[in-house]
């Protein structure tokens, strides 16, 4: 009995590490870069040591941890608030964005450019309490479905990157979320789909207010951005929401560049991955010519700075969780 | 021997849960409505239970977890930072604000008011990297010495605080610090300090640049006030850093009450503490007439709204650490 135990106690620890922490990642450079990595960070006797305050990993949310085209998440909830806020109120929406917005005519406000989409997204994301915008954008998320693939949008969530997130967390990082999206928004459902705390998401914000309503003190959206988090401002996102520069960072398209660029700069061990959709099957093949999640000058500079490229189509077993 | 073991493992919980948690605090209707809120926090059969992700812990920093008299650290370290400044570039500090500031002339620097020490901080918390104004600031704090006792001010923090941010972590809730103070000058010692990791630090930010300098991306600190984390800006920095109302909330002056009055309105069990300094031979006694770190409207509305008012003198045991 006892010498059953010892050898119980003995094999536990090697049968743990012995099995595969990424099952949906199939053998590859990308893959084993990423394990040695992962378990050169928590060997104190290794160069790639990471002491633990700094096992700090972000990532980018639309098209890195879940699917981003045909277009981001976020524009289909914006269309169906204005929708919802046209039909609530005759006098809404009298610009040519928000009347597009609130037809749903995705293809006239894409004709306004960023300009028109922030309009709509500024209307459709304020004048309410941070509460019930949560509540709102989980209603939401409960029935709204892709509409290429018609799947629920926290369906369209990579497998492989849950399981990297999850190893990840084993070895003590901490991992955040960085999203050129709205922070409000990815909070309502990064708990939820990604495990990863509402305090670790960084991203665009709009701006806030303090006030009395009906005698309860709250914090109101108002529409106005605030904070954008793309591109140069992602780095900055991470200085004012973390603190400290992470030292493993993966993203997918020039909006993370500069992230990618900042976070693999300087001492130390540090990993920078680019998530490459090449997987027209699965998922969607775009990249260097893609409006929504383009993906080239940073596909330029992976080589160079060492980052390492993850081709969907050839390194991911399984692309959605079952 | 079976036996001694078996009796050692049924008692080892109950001598762990018998030990006082909080062995700075005298006994006094603070510490037991405290001990109280966190018991029931974490009893899923009590009204008082808290479910994990919602166990959000706040506190500001200066008069509440460490001294803030006769002025902030952070002033003191302003005018060092000024006196080098001008020592290093005689053209620096042209202004009366900056000049007194360079003289270590507190007086002067006061009867400009709140904008004259918006200057000087502006001015010397600028113009470097995020990572060099860290090193900047522990650097500094060192030898820098609090100039009425003497002592280390990273030596003037509250044991019994100390031991509250223990005895929460202990119990599943995240402790973050919500300081009016600058967040990178919080956050070059919240971790060594008070075991706060740098993430779970908001306060008030100077504006961030990205840039490319001798090759190397760097963020970079600029000489404006991109947010002031105090009074209505405090519920606004935890829904931008936190994402979420905290369930147990302590501040000590009018800079808090926002946050106090925010953080305990709503459904399910909040606790708000102020703690009053009342302690003139051991710490400071001040609060209604005090420039710094005043105590007026929020001690007016502590007994309304169901704060605990901490009693320095009276309630604490010991103040510092050993």
């Amino acid at each position: 009995m006892r010498a059953t135990l010892t050898v119980c106690i003995l094999i536990w620890p090697t049968l743990v590490f012995a099995s595969d922490p990424l099952p949906s990642w199939r053998e590859s450079e990308a893959k084993d870069r990423i394990l040695e990595f992962i378990s050169e960070a928590v060997d104190a006797g290794s160069d790639g040591f990471v002491p633990k305050p700094d096992r700090i990993a972000a990532f980018d949310n639309d098209g890195t941890l879940w699917t981003e085209q045909p277009v981001y998440a976020q524009v289909y909830f914006a269309l169906d608030r204005a929708a919802e806020m046209a039909a609530a109120d005759p006098d809404w929406g009298k610009t040519s964005a928000l009347q597009a917005a609130a037809d749903g005519d995705l293809e006239s406000l894409a004709a306004g450019g960023e300009e028109a989409l922030l309009e709509v997204v500024n209307a459709t994301h304020s004048g309410m309490s941070v509460e019930e915008f949560d509540a709102t954008v989980r209603d939401w998320f409960a029935s709204a479905r892709n509409p290429t693939t018609g799947m629920l949008f926290t369906e369209m969530i990579y497998q492989p990157m849950l399981e990297l997130m999850d190893h990840l967390r084993a070895n003590d990082f901490r991992v955040f979320i960085v999203t050129g999206g709205g922070i409000d928004f990815v909070r309502s459902f990064s708990e939820e789909v990604y495990d990863v705390p509402r305090e670790r998401v960084v991203g665009s914000m709009t701006g806030l207010e303090f006030e009395t309503v009906d005698g309860e003190p709250q914090v109101t959206k108002t529409s106005e951005l605030a904070f954008l988090d793309d591109k140069s401002g992602k780095p900055i996102g991470i200085a004012r929401g973390i603190g400290r520069k992470p030292v493993f960072v993966g993203g997918n398209s020039d909006g993370d560049l500069e992230m990618l660029q900042w976070s693999t700069a300087g001492q130390g061990p540090r990993l920078g991955l680019i998530i490459r959709h090449t997987d027209s099957i699965r998922e969607f093949e775009y990249d260097r010519e893609s409006p929504v999640g383009r993906l080239n000058d940073a596909l330029d500079q992976a080589d160079e700075r060492g980052w390492i490229v993850v081709d969907m189509a050839e390194d991911w077993e399984t692309v959605w969780p079952n």
